[in-house]
């Protein structure tokens, strides 16, 4: 039987990217040489490609990572001599924050409870912080915060670098990049390629604090800003980089400008409608996240009631699988991820199967 | 007309990757979870099949890292407090000492002619390096380090810890690793897979240096040491790899193992010596490396006479593609490589290609 992964990621792949990499291997992809004028063209596609869906500002430098953590690491290592600020209310933020403790920065957090936002009205941000992280998108609790929020902190503290981690919440999420300094993302989430790529989003700003601390040698040396910045104006990375996911990433993104990145935000929102609908008027299973305004649209949290072994077997036997919770919650809560890639019609599918659900 | 890289990497696919990656999909290696069982199946799978080819003894780890230039970062962070020692003689031993340099270590190197090795009798080491770094196989100039100096080098120092870059001469080159502490490669060269993944090999000695080191809060965030082994003996990695990287490296080494590394390594040791054995003879083409101890056997620089233009259309003509030169040598030398896909029959046809060379 044909799985359907309904998984935070990696999860179920693009529908069109066996396709792709068929092209790739045809068209030498892997074996071209990473400073060529036919990679260049691959790196400009997919840069060109991404600016289009997200709407990314001049600007803006966009950097190829490995992974959103080490987007994490390098956004501390070259923006932030001493203080960051991060809103904590789940593992990754969390990781963030721990990212910064262990490069020796002074890194100060507000909590909220997992499973909710932060008041943001009562929040105390006084440590002059150079760099505040935001995780817009909580893929262990599925939490989302109004980037409303993210642009009225922004707004308070200008002298500071604002941005988020929107590694689950990428593409779906309308962010006015030019409320804030700097995003980031893994492709293997929203984007529904094979792991191996971080996308890091930095304006020109974060670049101006990255030279600063670059003439301190502060910025470490293995993807500094800098580096990746003189590469990235030729169309190259720094050292030969995951190519076929950058081939990738821009054809999905082709892909996603032709079918419209307005239609896949609508969709989005109906099929967590259609999932927090059914989820809101069962007995067993409930939404975690009891705040409406709070849900994440990408990443659906619920509690089980006990039941978690048995609504995994049931949406498997059907050939759906869905994540277990996060951490504390892994053997409690179950994951639903609804990205750009998982179809109506399996939504209602799993709505289909647990309806049957026992008392 | 298809055609064969001969390049230094990104290169020629090993022939079987495409069947690999089909499998791979059809399994779904890119959506499954990678703390999952599966996953860790295929993590082990590619960590023993490595060790077995490679003859890694039981006291070293393997790490995942995502490029050769982030092994150098990782290992610079992670072994040296203060002192580092680098035999440069390219722009890749060149690149491992800036590397030190960046990070604010005090890098002292052994400089040689490109073109050409160290004299080893008369090389002064005395900054009590706490790590001491070879680039076996120079991929810029095709130099080849002979593994005894390493040895030797690692006997006279045995408080430092001695390694090698092998990026462009795994699987061929024969270290004992048990007369070194450290080496590493990607995958994109001698294993023919796309790019996007450095396999780092560090000793149990490297890791208690890495202990130390954390606990001055030295080793940075990002791919410490510590991070990588606490996940790598679950079979895991710190963040979400390059999960299909990953599993195509454990095929293409059990098909290496199948096929015996001893027949891998006396055949690139053949098409070696035809190729220099053919350039030897030519009036304008020359091999660069004159000392025939020092010629890298899978990485052939050919002084054109100013001809590089005419002898690679001529190859390409005939669907092979060669490099060029690296740096200053980009416009006057060629680079064959000769890695474990290149067919001897191929290695041919650039003789017979460039016997036709008119004066």
């Amino acid at each position: 039987m044909k799985k359907i992964f309904f998984t935070p990621g990696p999860t179920e792949l693009f529908p069109e990217v066996r396709k792709f990499i068929d092209k790739a291997l045809e068209d030498n992809v892997c074996s071209i040489n990473h400073r060529s004028k036919e990679f260049m063209d691959v790196y400009r596609a997919a840069t060109d490609s991404l600016r289009l869906l997200l709407n990314i500002p001049s600007n803006y430098n966009i950097f190829y990572l490995s992974s959103a953590t080490e987007c994490m690491d390098r956004l501390v290592q070259n923006c932030v001599e001493k203080n960051s600020f991060h809103f904590v209310n789940g593992a990754f933020a969390d990781r963030f924050y721990k990212t910064a403790i262990e490069l020796n920065k002074n890194a100060v957090k507000a909590e909220a409870d997992y499973g909710k936002s932060f008041d943001f009205k009562n929040i105390d941000i006084n440590n002059s912080p150079e760099l505040i992280c935001f995780t817009q998108n909580e893929t262990s609790t599925g939490v989302q915060i109004d980037t409303e929020e993210i642009y009225n902190i922004k707004n308070k503290f200008p002298q500071s670098l604002t941005g988020a981690d929107i590694v689950t919440s990428a593409p779906y999420v309308d962010l006015d990049f030019t409320k804030i300094d700097f995003a980031f993302f893994s492709v293997q989430k929203g984007f529904g390629l094979p792991a191996g790529l971080g996308v890091l989003m930095v304006n020109d700003r974060c670049m101006e604090k990255a030279v600063y601390l670059k003439s301190k040698n502060l910025t470490g040396s293995y993807h500094n800003f800098i580096s990746l910045y003189e590469n990235s104006v030729k169309h190259q990375t720094t050292e030969t980089p995951n190519m076929l996911g950058i081939y990738l990433l821009g054809k999905v993104c082709e892909s996603m400008n032709r079918y419209g990145i307005d239609r896949i935000r609508k969709e989005t929102e109906e099929k967590a409608e259609l999932l927090y609908d059914f989820f809101d008027k069962q007995e067993y299973l409930k939404p975690f996240v009891k705040n409406k305004a709070d849900r994440s649209k990408t990443i659906i949290n619920i509690e089980t009631g006990g039941k978690q072994n048995e609504v995994k077997t049931m949406l498997s036997d059907k050939g759906i699988v869905v994540g277990s919770g996060y951490g504390k919650f892994k053997d409690s809560q179950i994951r639903i991820a609804n990205f750009p890639m998982h179809r109506t019609e399996d939504v209602k599918k799993i709505i289909e199967v647990l309806s049957t659900i026992k008392s």
